[in-house]
């Protein structure tokens, strides 16, 4: 089977049997049980992580409880960027909500392959333009939707969730208490009776 | 004066002569007046803008009310990337809060000049990533920080905003009442006596 990078890249444009080894060797793909850490609040991150299987959650500790920042699953990138571009320790931590597949980009081969591969960065860019228009949609939604919109989104776009999390870091997510989203889930369900 | 962008990508490598007029000729430097708009909610966004000197607003309008979403001073840049990679209409506005000296760059000529000259591309991947940090510990901030915290951080970030932008915009930004912000800003000065 192709690496997954290979898979997307070759949709946009034709790879070389030469660029198509050099991905696949550069990014290794990996499984890591439930509960494995990808990445600890405090230090430095080095990898950006493709999502084939599985679910990444992204939350900061604040005061012994953990504050939930973002899900991310399949087809989606979990990476800290502040942490990545600015060698500062990363403040929050990826962990797997479920037995969880990626491909590990590590930031040094990335930089390798942009400088050997120019198609490769332009790839790398034109994915990150996607990233921000995604982060700025989830940024002003935060600010512009109330909690209840903001759930009646999250199941548009991820509705098997709350099947795959528990609902109390759906409820951190969404900042409110789990007591909150338990009301909000039944109100919706009457709605549609 | 050298262009904004020449200046700030030869900090980084050396450029040629081509380069250099290439870059100043794509990106016009235009000053536009207090109350104008960049872009409009609805209509597709084609540039992005970096901020010289002035101050633009982001904000979607909800119900007849102006929710604010983003303020860009300067140095930074203002764009759309959901409008401008996914080619649909943008569902947030660009006002100049003051009179606003910004670089323009157009989408097209920022491709023409990645095809030939792949150290811009580099250059524009490079300013992505610091954009991600940047969106991402914003949206982390919103989840995790009580209003009073966010605008504490926004003083110290941009310390002057409050003498630039009327109140209630900045109120809007951070989710609550004008006169919260008013209780919020009147215990800061007790709590500093």
């Amino acid at each position: 089977m192709e690496h997954i990078l290979v898979e997307l890249m070759s949709q946009l444009t034709q790879l070389s049997e030469e660029e198509k080894t050099a991905i696949t060797e550069s990014f290794p793909i990996k499984t890591f049980e439930k509960g494995s850490y990808l990445m600890k609040q405090g230090k430095l991150a080095k990898n950006a992580y493709y999502v084939i299987e599985g679910c990444i959650r992204e939350f900061e500790l604040i005061g012994g409880e953990e504050k939930t920042t973002g899900f991310f699953i399949e087809n989606e990138s979990a990476a800290n960027f502040n942490s990545l571009a600015n060698q500062i320790p990363s403040n929050r931590s990826f962990v797997c909500e479920e037995k969880t597949t990626v491909a590990i980009l590590s930031a040094e081969k990335e930089q390798q392959l942009y400088d050997k591969y120019p198609r490769f960065e332009t790839f790398c860019r034109s994915g990150m333009e996607q990233m921000l228009g995604n982060e700025k949609e989830q940024l002003a939604e935060l600010i512009t939707l109330k909690p209840e919109q903001r759930y009646l989104k999250l199941l548009q776009e991820k509705p098997d969730l709350l099947n795959r999390i528990p609902q109390y870091h759906v409820a951190s997510f969404l900042g409110i208490k789990p007591e909150t989203l338990s009301r909000i889930r039944k109100r919706i369900v009457l709605k549609k009776e």
